[in-house]
């Protein structure tokens, strides 16, 4: 409330400033100009007018306007080359107040334009979509890649963990939230209201999600959950519209079927490992009785990889399978994907497959493998249908995240383990 | 809520973790253990626990312990020297790609470890208590600047203006805030809770402060507003306990009376120029009637400043009565005073008063100057009871402002300069 | 939270109070036995228990078997005739104090009884919707009426305007509220949620409700109000799905287009008239530019009434139109409206027209008729597509309301009187 | 918010409504010409205007003006006895729809007045603050006791439990609730801020209050908790200033040392009950380990009682220790208290004691006397320093109650038995 009536009725009392403004740089003024005004003016007496109008400018600005602003920038707005050989030139290597001097005479000026940017009410959120449109920018512009990364470091400090807000989305959470979550939901997709409305109220689901302070209607990344009596085979039967419910007293399991980052200009800034955990430890406290929690996960990398059917994780059986024009049966399938998550690895020696990289990296076991568990077009195409668990156990997350972390250890169940060598 | 359970029941479930952490470096770990491990780690599947027990160890330290923890720090998450050669080796003039990772590879490893520390709910406040303890320390101890520039440039980051949210105190206010309010009031002492309750719920007296949403019962900055029908000339009347009420609605002119920064830990990261012009905004959406914007200040730096009796801008009578027995007469002293304020500059230019440096600054006009405004023991040992009106024009703000950055020029009104010249 | 906790904790905990009473009276007992305990225990140890339980042995039972409660109740919890008797005896014509003995010797057992199943949190919700089905079985039963009397008295009491909230309903308000919106509308049917949205986020509509403390997520009575720059005359454009949006700062007229009342269990106890002009002091307050305030409203009992076309007020043109098998042309239709809302009325002599008799009861003044304003099936079917314009005038309110309450004086503009007698 | 600005701005509107309000019967009317405005119009357009007017009018009378309102308010306000005539006359006895008639014909005119007068927000405050004047007036005027009862009557129905929250009073409690907290504490005095604040944010303290939504900032009634390891004997170790803290996890004993109505206007409305079980509910909610659940509580009436030594419960040596000039040793004073709690009733047979009567009759057991426990100026005064603890069992409670409300049977524990007959 307060912060609505900042803008429009400081603006607005402003009458002259912004008169002056506008007859100055304003009206005519470019983005890029609003921006060099920013940079310019150590004092903040209009600073805030200035930074409102350059996003202005920025968001009615078409898609080729916008990549020349980003051009502009980086030009404009790296590092200062004079401060920086000044500072190199009075460097002796190990003199760490000398090595500190570098760092900030080689900060690029961009960071410290975001930083102003940031200081309207209301900001951050246009700046993070504003990044968006820079990832798209920077894909053929190779050009864009050090303003990207002064975005990244800006974030990475911004959404630190200690900032972040947990809440469970439910039937009492405002709707301008809820469609937010319909429309962020990347991995089985939200049909509408009526699927919304099973998905956070029926009594055996939980959906929660991550915010931010200066964002509070924007979720940044949320997670799916089903409180079930067993360890789930397939995503059907869970996101089906009839179902009977089980009494979340009477739960075993938690899985989490669906984990969603909604915020494309958050890219490399990572929640998800973070949310898991928090969302274990709150159903820890409202139900005591679960035990197991597990995800219910796809395997997206599955087809790509097996297409290129490399020689040493895969047999003459398999690679037959795959090429005929059926595909693998179900069943081989799923032992084909045993195989590919136990064994494929990228240069780095960390696994091959995203979505498995991702969990046994938080300290989770590849747990268990199922054929058929997903016939949807989507899961078909990069999967043949097979979905995976992956098993949070508290008391081994420390030591399975130990073993990946240093050795690239998979940490796979025997079940698991024995499925690959079939 | 969900906050504090995450603390208790996360870290209570990952018992085995936690035993193992305290066999393990965890019991007899110091802190400085705690912080290696807290870096070296990767990921982060017990990061929250670590930096959380390390903080812990940080508290328990007595005053020369902290000391001896900030030297280990300074000494061992400076800059990495090896990565800072090779990537200086790599670099070329003018080459901005090369630069940006000069200003990467020359991050001192300390802001990391800060941001880490951070990731645990209720981190940011024992964040900024730390560096308070860090500025004793640095006092007199050099080596510990570079560490402190390193909260600094975090703090700038982390407490963006944008970040930030403006709250009314009143009656309403919990009395966990209210009790800090009193502890935080550095101009003008408030002896106790009817000395606040008229400061915040007398219907002619507003006080509104700067929160950060990671420290909600923790305010940052607060201005305390009076609502008058004429430009006081006196505080006395102001904090008076017995007095008549204004009408709000009959009010033309708001007196900022008293301003306090709360946080020692943040000093150098400035919200007041922020603060006391949305405090503008909020009072004209409140009550259109109000005309005149004006603080009632003190002159801190007066009678150390007259001491020194610089010849360019006293003459021989303001030195006589300087040096006399019984001090200048109050007309006198307003006299020196305006002399002091219009002429007085630091080598860089600027103003030497920090309040009128301030002021001045945010494109504030030097308004009025009065005599025996302050008789309080501190006004008169600071000033002679000279106390001081900036006048806060929000159709001159701008040009005052650029005035004053661009040319030093403090703007005065003209009785101010009248009396500067008497 | 708290509420909720009661129920569970303070029953889950008294478990020999409740083995006690599952075994006593409990298990076994009827709705019936359990309100006998509950008017016969003077004391409340375990009032709260039984007061659930009985409510849930209602709910359980099937519309025959509520039916009979119902009758039950009118039986077992009428007046104490004893009391009543020497009351009664007691009394001479004029002893106030006499009088009001016999006040409270008459006062039926049912209404002690009512307001102990209220005391459980919750309870009001239910016992709203426990009236609604009384509604239901005492239309063919009239031994229930005074039943339904006591239920009225104490609603009448219990939602009392000085107990009632507004709330503005819009784009952040709970799903779980919304989705009631949805269900209420009872003027102009709301298709789903992308309609909803329309109605309550669009910059140039709003939607109002009163709710009750007691029952925080049910409304008890909605307005919908269009923001237009002219007094509409049709209902389509307004409840189109793609429309120009006015700016609500230049809109001049707020219409009200739907006015639902939300439970059946109040009938009788009315909210409109307030409901309606606090929403004129909201948007006032919110939009002064705003200058006209009318409805757009239907005309229900139109052609019920002219079926049996009295003759005092139709001519014979009028009553050929009426039976012609097109029916009267749109502009006949509305003079005929006129000619109706002006001149037919009740045997007490109020409006025959039930939404006409709202509006003016409350001030208003009959404004405007449309021809062909609303074409659904529904405005075709009850009024030829007519509809009409109340005006709610500030300053003539008072004295409309007196003429129409103490001389049932319908006030009319002067254009719709000459459509009258055309 | 919304409804402060309706009483302005509706107000303010109806500007012409107003000044003929003001011009008729408003500027020189009394509260009695507005309240016969009020009940005289069966419409609402002026009503809220007009009760708001005449609780201006009430208020601004003096002591003397009040009582004679209220007198008049007798007077006029009665049952209408033509109404209550007709209705007796059509009557026969066991016809229990007559006598419905005849209830709501012997209505007395004042409880609609009432109802009226509440329809305007925030008056149910001002009601209950003029119901407690009328408790005053009414002191000596018995003519004005059936108005009372009126008003007794609607509290009754509008301070139902099922409308009443439940809020734990800490140390993030606005300061408006806890000023009241520190003026309305009855039993133990809370001397200022800093007492308070170890009274609700002590980490072993508590204290819960019933609020009423239409009284938001006025707590009804208030009792404070005390997280002990032992059934205390003294109220001074309990709320002394320098104490050691109980870790509440390890606390087994819960104290009600004090309870506290807030509101005179309320009396004959009880709460006490309903409080005491729901604190003790979320007691158990909060701190599993609770076991026992007592009060620490004074014996209000015993000297008073004791003064006239009634012959069947004291015995010579009782008189004797009463009559002497230093009065009863602390152990003596211990068994007279045991002998009056046990023994000492009222004509209808209840407890004398009014303290022990409300806590029995919520079924708690009378179970420790302790001497020398309460050695303030009052304890000493009214009962020898003697306190008592009454506990509060889950298991019993329901037996107890019933015990006492049937058969007037004092559930006392052996020990006190023991301690009445020594």
């Amino acid at each position: 409330m307060a912060e609505r009536r900042f803008l429009n009725d400081l603006f607005g009392r402003m009458v002259s400033a912004r008169r002056r403004l506008d007859k100055g740089v304003g009206r005519n003024a470019s983005a890029i100009d609003l921006f060099d005004r920013l940079l310019g003016d150590a004092g903040e007496a209009s600073g805030l007018m200035t930074a409102m109008l350059a996003m202005d400018r920025f968001d009615a600005a078409d898609a080729k306007g916008k990549r020349q602003i980003f051009r502009d920038m980086a030009m404009r707005y790296g590092v200062d080359t004079d401060k920086l050989d000044a500072a190199i030139a009075n460097w002796t290597s190990g003199d760490d107040s000398a090595a500190r001097r570098i760092h900030f005479a080689a900060e690029p000026k961009s960071q410290e334009l975001i930083r102003r940017l940031n200081r309207v009410p209301g900001a951050t959120a246009r700046l993070v979509a504003m990044r968006a449109q820079l990832l798209d920018a920077a894909r053929d512009n190779p050009d864009l890649a050090g303003l990207d990364q002064d975005f990244q470091h800006l974030f990475t400090s911004w959404f630190n963990r200690g900032f972040l807000e947990i809440r469970q989305i439910d039937w009492s959470t405002p709707a301008a939230i809820l469609e937010k979550i319909i429309a962020y939901e990347a991995v089985h997709e939200i049909t509408g209201w009526d699927d919304l409305r099973q998905r956070v109220a029926d009594p055996d689901r939980r959906l929660f999600a991550f915010f931010h302070p200066a964002m509070p209607s924007d979720p940044l990344i949320f997670v799916e959950v089903a409180l079930t009596t067993a360890i789930p085979g397939a995503i059907a039967p869970i996101i089906a519209t009839a179902r009977d419910y089980v009494d979340p007293d009477e739960a075993s399991v938690a899985v989490f079927y669906s984990i969603s980052n909604c915020q494309r200009g958050l890219r490399g800034i990572s929640f998800g490992n973070f949310l898991i955990k928090q969302v274990v430890s709150e159903l820890q406290a409202e139900l005591p009785r679960l035990k197991t929690f597990v995800t219910l996960s796809p395997v997206p990398g599955l087809r790509g990889w097996a297409a290129s059917a490399p020689d040493d994780v895969l047999g003459d059986a398999d690679r037959a399978a795959i090429a005929s024009t059926t595909g693998p049966t179900p069943e081989h399938a799923a032992a084909i994907a045993a195989r590919y998550l136990t064994k494929a690895r990228r240069k780095q020696g960390t696994a091959f497959d995203s979505v498995a990289h991702f969990h046994l990296g938080n300290g989770a076991e590849l747990y268990r493998v199922h054929a058929s568990a997903d016939l949807s077009a989507n899961g078909m195409a990069n999967a043949w249908g097979v979905m995976v668990n992956y098993l949070y156990d508290g008391d081994k997350i420390e030591a399975n995240h130990q073993a990946y972390a240093t050795e690239q250890k998979i940490v796979a169940s025997a079940r698991v383990r024995a499925l690959a060598t079939k």
